[in-house]
């Protein structure tokens, strides 16, 4: 405990208690400052990244502190991998509602500082206020990559690869589970997979640890937030042409297919419910062997689901007849 | 209007319509990506700073959504200000309730970016959240100087100058009169009066005109925000040191006389009240004159209210008798 100096608010002494062990980079002045400094690294640019997550809207209310305060900063991380960026740190804007209990707020500290620590991405510095409304949470995360090298959403071309990571659709199949919602009783799931599901939308896995291959490999690069069809459609948006995918090839995990056994329906859900911080990208032809090998020493594996393609029409998802499918819904939207 | 792309959606399109001409930053690349990316200036470091302002707490609900903006913007520029520091660009953090009319969101836009011109601050980049809540801003402002150069809050030195800019308690009255509380109907003020107070309220000005002379001159700085008794207690404890202020030196606007000759104990309100967003500052004895000076080029008129001394004690605000004041609450806290 730092010393406290006469005059000292219980904020301040909040802030010294819990979130000033996690200020470790030297430019966040152990938190006695306004501000945060970086002396950037010559050669090197920064990208900036910020996503608020809000109480009953991203996360549900009675959703333990320390996962909170995890997946806040790692919807910032995932936005950096996606760029190929090695974080550097990130501020904190938290508006807590009254009678916050000092047990939260610990709780809180305690999730973010084991990610600060696990994702090397150390608090820089924040703001905390007060809010008559739910806990909200607004991260700012900055990472750094050589300069001219971030993988930007708009360079995909047509005959790159469509590559995503790991698999597709389980946080979104989370979510209908977790409010016991969408007939999810008559999955048939095991608690294991139950567990995995729910799991996946709670806790995002943001994969930093591909960065590097991103940067030397992707043409274009996003990470899955807003569901697969929507955010391949920004991505294709972006960069002036459309896209065909396999439905059949994309990645599901093992509960995912399990579901589908039970209901079919729930494809929708899986390509187009998002909350899956993996990462979609494009790979030239010519670099998809290297891409591969990078992936699989990285830990994090890849599919190739399909082709960019030329046109400014929506990008089609086939399914085994060839057929597009047609989607209710492509993408999460908060207005 | 740009094209809008199949898919769009109405949170796409609200940002495409209101918020991208605010990105005038090349680094925010058309808020197409999910990120902002700075090429930093070579031998030039980058201070950050994140403030919140909640609806309820830090702005009336019925303020206009153009000021609500504008004060937002506004209170992080004051950070950069004080560190000496020229504003590169923000992120936006919007949280907004649902049923927030189109009107509301074009008038805040329209605000921010009257102030991003001011202030040659363009949005980096930003991102959009419903809230079951009160609207909640959240920017993170960045700035540059030359390496090293940033002004501390811990740098004030036993014998330094202790300078405020413009004048302090403005703001903190205006809420008092915007609540029509604290017998402020017996203040006697005319319309003018209490427009200005209210409008320093309203509308901070920050004093980034002052930047470089700061950075040149003064041994340690920050804003005004939480009173100037607490905020002077928190740059004495980071600097280790103490301070004398003589109450009747310190600046105050026609209004806030009118306001002491009605009551004088809202002398308390206007030393502790906050939201002045000026500049505090310590300033050696040999910069002092070419300080002054700067000042008015600037057009920041800037008043030594006393000096740093010796001690680990809260600094002392002497009345005319020599007695130091009491307070009652020497800060605003969230908590």
């Amino acid at each position: 405990m730092p010393h406290e100096p006469s005059g000292m608010s219980a904020e301040d002494r909040l802030i010294a208690r819990y979130f000033r062990p996690l200020a470790k980079h030297p430019g966040a002045l152990r938190l006695i400052d306004d501000v945060a400094m970086l002396t950037p690294i010559h050669g090197h640019d920064i990208v900036l990244t910020t996503d608020a997550i809000v109480g009953g809207v991203h996360f549900f209310l009675e959703d333990s502190a320390d996962l909170v305060a995890k997946k806040a900063l790692r919807v910032n991380l995932s936005d950096l991998a996606a760029k190929g960026a090695t974080p550097i740190g990130f501020l904190l804007a938290l508006a807590l509602p009254g009678g916050t209990s000092e047990f939260w707020i610990e709780s809180f500290a305690q999730g973010l500082s084991n990610d600060a620590d696990s994702y090397s991405c150390p608090l820089l510095g924040g703001d905390s206020v007060r809010t008559p409304g739910p806990t909200t949470v607004s991260i700012t995360a900055l990472g750094t990559l050589p300069q001219g090298t971030m993988v930007p959403r708009s360079g995909a071309r047509v005959g790159d690869h469509i590559v995503v990571t790991r698999t597709i659709g389980d946080a979104a199949l989370g979510v209908v589970l977790r409010k016991g919602a969408g007939g999810s009783n008559g999955w048939q799931l095991n608690d294991r997979q139950r567990f995995d599901l729910i799991d996946r939308y709670l806790l995002p896995q943001p994969r930093n640890a591909l960065a590097d291959a991103l940067r030397l490999h992707a043409s274009a690069a996003m990470d899955v937030s807003d569901g697969l069809v929507g955010d391949l459609a920004k991505l294709c948006a972006a960069s002036g042409v459309t896209a065909e995918v396999a439905i059949e090839r994309v990645p599901l995990s093992d509960a995912a297919k399990r579901v589908l056994v039970a209901d079919g329906a729930q494809m929708e859900t899986i390509l187009t419910g998002g909350d899956d911080y993996e990462i979609l990208c494009t790979v030239g032809a010519d670099k998809l062997t290297s891409f591969r090998a990078a992936a699989v020493a990285a830990g994090v594996p890849v599919t190739e689901i399909g082709h960019v393609i030329e046109g400014k029409e929506a990008p089609r998802f086939l399914g085994r007849d060839g057929k597009p499918m047609v989607f209710k819904q492509t993408s999460f939207s908060h207005f």
